[in-house]
């Protein structure tokens, strides 16, 4: 069993000294001095919705206040990095991606650029006419979808099949694109890419894949550098302000395959995808690659924050932040199980870190009042209906004590029974 | 001829004096500490590019990053004001759009915004295969159009017409759409808006406006309230960041005429125009209005910034900001021509306050080293190739007599020669 490398002390119960142990020799424990401290101590496990904020954020957002906008106004453009961050923001989280840095494209929202790119591939497909989906797919990626039959010439049909295997023996000759979050928001549950790519592109279809739940958290390799395998994804997207941090509403991501990079125009064609956006050419002449799917001016501020959180990931190396975040599930698994598995929490999400995404849902009939006492208890976690408690470690800022805090803090709330209080009773979103 | 309201000492000549007169009985001077103060006493006539920042910006946003990103992650999501914000801000600009509050959504970037719209006209057609629009449209605009041919149903054919007699000329049975930016971005000339929708419903063809410089500036009357006229525009959008001082590449809006408003699927389906968001649906069921046209999850920081200049807005009277911007602008012209008309300098723009938009442009031989020149003599004017001037006033906090001071300083640039120094030879974009 996975314990997150811990061993634990006779009987093989684990204690909190374990986890101390692990931080003491934790290689990535000193990027938790580059976010800011929490707010009366608590403790997150809330990346799988907004990743903790960089501590750099309030000073730099500030100087980009004062020294750009009032200081310098609309000169400010022509200063290279108001232009220029959709770019180095990608770049910068491209190694996590498995990604070359010229392939990836910060900006727009999550929701925009899965339109962008599924009309691409819908565009770019093979053969086909059905966009093949599934039906515990974020609902938001299923509207993009169901809204794209009414636009995009060709109508495609949107197939949504309830069921892995079902999906998987539906890829066919009449499948255009194959289209899917690589992990299950509500349960965690992990798509094995490779296999989809394969399947897919066997049968001439293209993929795009939605990363949201797993860019930053768990290993993502999309031009398989470190696999035995020859398919990859054709297109992807995630989202920015979950696991990588880039705040609050932030800037989404986009990649795209370089074999598709410089084959077609972008789905919305906007100056700033221009060759050369300050020539004002009347004509439409796509950037290189990635950039041409950068559409309207960048969002200069939230940009700033999102680079913030780049700046961290530039220096991270990922197989080691993959490797702290196997650690730390693992390790809230094995804890929630020894310190709560009798009281009514079992494991949701798949026990197999390789079948897992970002987060780590379990479930417990109360779950919503559960996790506002939790909350009142010091600890963020997050519910999903029916009964779902979700954990999203942030491995650059959770200590392995964290999760100690976490699984006995949860425990005194279901042994008390406090989180049968009236007040508990209205559960947060 | 219109000289801001001055009339001036003998001679017609105009003073300093007879501008603080003005500023002394400005109804709107109150504003003016609303906004942060300018570095180095800079005077900007920068809002045709980057309005000026409120002064609460810098600390509404550090308190949103200390107490809901840093203080409650996540659960600043149910709070309301994160998911409102987009509603709550069109709302604000609506008075200045003469648009009713429901109709008009903030977010995304103009370039988005415009695909999406011109998408819905496309779709929405009575009749025509044509998109027509303006060989002088700002490029975005443009590419927008043209890549649009290539995505939606029924290949648009994209006519671009040079010259505006031409393209009202143009409008006829083939005409699809009308897509046109209400204001020149160079000239500052602007479309009568009425005379164009009226022609093009009398064609059957539909329009869409993109109105970035004259939203916060000019008069803008969508719903032709104030008109004897009964022809209104079908679409529009516009940039927040400019004379509505939403903050560098902050949200831009769009808004839909209420006869359109609940006819169709919007372009981009996303959970943010769901009808109930998070009740994480599969089906896609569109939100009533123009709430519809929300797509990704709202950029929170960005709106903040955008929230603090709409607090401005819902304190303004529309017409008391049409007729203070009508009265700056007069007197620029006035006093430019006073103190320049003699020294190579010549209005570009359109003389009748009517015929124009946000900002006066004037000519100057030398345009691009002027400027970098007036700049380092603290006046913040734009240049735009070949050979113009931009001023852009904003008219909450600018006084008559910055625009003296403007005036003054522009004649003394031009007049010591200073401008012929080499490093003003690279002018700014």
């Amino acid at each position: 069993m996975d314990r997150g490398g811990c061993k634990g002390v006779k009987g093989g119960r684990l204690e909190r000294v374990d986890c101390r142990r692990l931080d003491a020799a934790d290689p990535l424990a000193h990027f938790r001095e580059r976010f800011a401290a929490p707010a009366n101590g608590r403790i997150f496990f809330d990346a799988n919705s907004i990743g903790r904020m960089p501590a750099a954020v309030p000073e730099r957002v500030g100087r980009l206040f004062a020294d750009d906008w009032v200081g310098m106004g609309r000169r400010s453009w022509s200063r290279g990095a108001w232009l220029e961050r959709p770019r180095q923001i990608g770049a910068a989280f491209a190694p996590l991606l498995g990604a070359l840095p010229e392939d990836v494209l910060a900006g727009d929202s999550t929701t925009v650029n899965l339109f962008k790119l599924l009309t691409c591939a819908w565009r770019a497909r093979r053969s086909g006419s059905v966009i093949l989906t599934e039906a515990g797919n974020f609902p938001s990626d299923l509207y993009v979808a169901q809204g794209l039959r009414g636009v995009v010439e060709g109508g495609p049909e949107i197939r949504t099949c309830a069921g892995r295997g079902a999906l998987l023996d539906a890829i066919g000759p009449e499948t255009a694109v194959v289209y899917l979050s690589h992990v299950d928001y509500r349960t965690s549950e992990r798509w094995d890419m490779a296999e989809v790519d394969a399947r897919a592109h066997a049968a001439g279809a293209l993929t795009v894949w939605d990363l949201s739940h797993s860019a930053g958290a768990i290993p993502v390799d999309l031009m398989g550098a470190g696999a035995d395998h020859v398919d990859h994804a054709d297109y992807a997207v995630g989202c920015g302000y979950k696991y990588l941090g880039a705040g609050p509403g932030g800037p989404a991501w986009l990649w795209v395959h370089p074999r598709h990079g410089g084959e077609a125009w972008p789905t919305i064609c906007g100056w700033m995808g221009h060759e050369d956006p300050f020539a004002f050419d009347e004509r439409y002449a796509p950037a290189p690659g990635a950039s041409r799917h950068g559409a309207g001016t960048p969002a200069v501020i939230a940009n700033e924050v999102a680079w913030c959180a780049a700046e961290i990931w530039r220096e991270v190396e990922p197989a080691k932040l993959w490797e702290k975040h196997r650690r730390l599930s693992g390790l809230l698994i094995a804890l929630v199980e020894q310190e709560c598995g009798a009281l009514g929490v079992a494991l949701q999400s798949p026990r197999d870190h390789g079948r897992r995404g970002g987060h780590v849902s379990f479930t417990h009939p109360a779950a919503g009042p559960v996790v506002e006492a939790l909350f009142e208890a010091g600890v963020v976690a997050s519910f999903r209906k029916p009964d779902s408690i979700r954990f999203g470690p942030g491995a650059l800022n959770l200590r392995y004590e964290d999760v100690w805090e976490a699984a006995a803090r949860l425990r005194e709330v279901l042994k008390t029974g406090r989180w049968r209080d009236p007040r508990f009773r209205q559960a947060a979103v």
